[in-house]
């Protein structure tokens, strides 16, 4: 019907997330319909963002600098550490703009099932910049999954000689969450962590 | 927090059709995750396709050939032309598999809003196709909207003297489509064209 070619980039597609079989159809016409506009300037990103993107090597963020934009921020509080499973909890959180410290990111939680041990994620790291003078808090925003939580609870314990305190993010209702569309478990949290207005 | 070239990734993402910006962010950080598997396969595709992939000079269809695969398949009847709006609607014309003849892609219809006249289609061509002496049906595969039966009409009127049976795809309920969701118009064809059992 459509040369290899077509095939292939259709199937490059696909394997993004967000685009399945039928959309990532339509997205290769759109691209070849617009080469120009669309398909070589996202070529050219693709190779560039390759060439020039690596992960810092004291944060684990991933960016052109190394170390990155944030860790050679000097504006940025060195007492604090924000532990997070992945770049993209990173982004998440520094979109928000509400935390002033450094990013620690561990590449992932601790999983039995998946295979994931203490020596696959940035723990060690993690260890050596704690014990640094300067650092007085880490936080621990991981996810509230079981595998989020044993993560939290085993760096927690190997974090227990550097001298710093350990924080973890609050749990209750998102800010806009409607009450009957929450489970259980985070009601119940809710409501334990109920403060005086 | 990243770099300009991350940046540009996404913007580029974007603007898939069926890609958000939050999803491009996604699916950037998917990309820079697994360069191996998906970076670079995606950006080799993207050029290879852009380099070998052109417009058929006979049917306008996307091919790496010219004539493309359907054009050049001599197993194709040549005695039935399929007239399409789009590349898209030939692909999904042809993953059915129940048209054996050949095609031909107009590149849009007639719309006096966007300012598309008949020279801005492949009508043209068209003609010239359809005066062949083999070429015995032409049948126009286009929307049922008001552009796609505006278009249907004109090429109906400049066909007139090419000797040429046309014919129009059947309006009707859609093979597993509910009554309750279709449209007055829809229902309206069903029943006027209702078939005896």
């Amino acid at each position: 019907m459509s040369g290899p070619e077509i095939e292939r980039l259709i199937q490059a597609l696909a394997k993004l997330p967000g685009l399945g079989p039928r959309s990532a159809r339509r997205a290769a016409l759109v691209l070849l319909k617009k080469r120009d506009a669309m398909l070589r300037p996202l070529a050219a990103a693709l190779t560039e963002t390759d060439a020039a993107v690596h992960a810092c090597g004291i944060c684990g963020n991933l960016d052109s600098d190394n170390p990155c934009g944030i860790c050679s921020d000097p504006r940025r509080d060195p007492t604090s550490l924000c532990v997070v499973e992945d770049v993209a909890d990173l982004w998440a959180l520094d979109r928000a703009a509400i935390f002033s410290g450094r990013y620690h990111v561990l590449g992932g939680v601790l999983s039995a099932l998946d295979g994931v041990g203490p020596e696959d994620l940035a723990i060690a790291g993690l260890i050596e910049r704690a014990k640094a003078p300067e650092v007085t808090e880490v936080i621990l925003a991981l996810s509230a999954t079981v595998d989020g939580q044993t993560t939290a609870h085993y760096v927690t314990d190997r974090l227990a000689d550097c001298g710093v305190t350990i924080s973890r993010l609050a749990h209750g209702v998102p800010v806009g969450g409607e009450l009957d569309y929450l489970d259980e478990g985070t009601l119940a949290a809710a409501l334990k962590a109920r403060r005086p207005v």
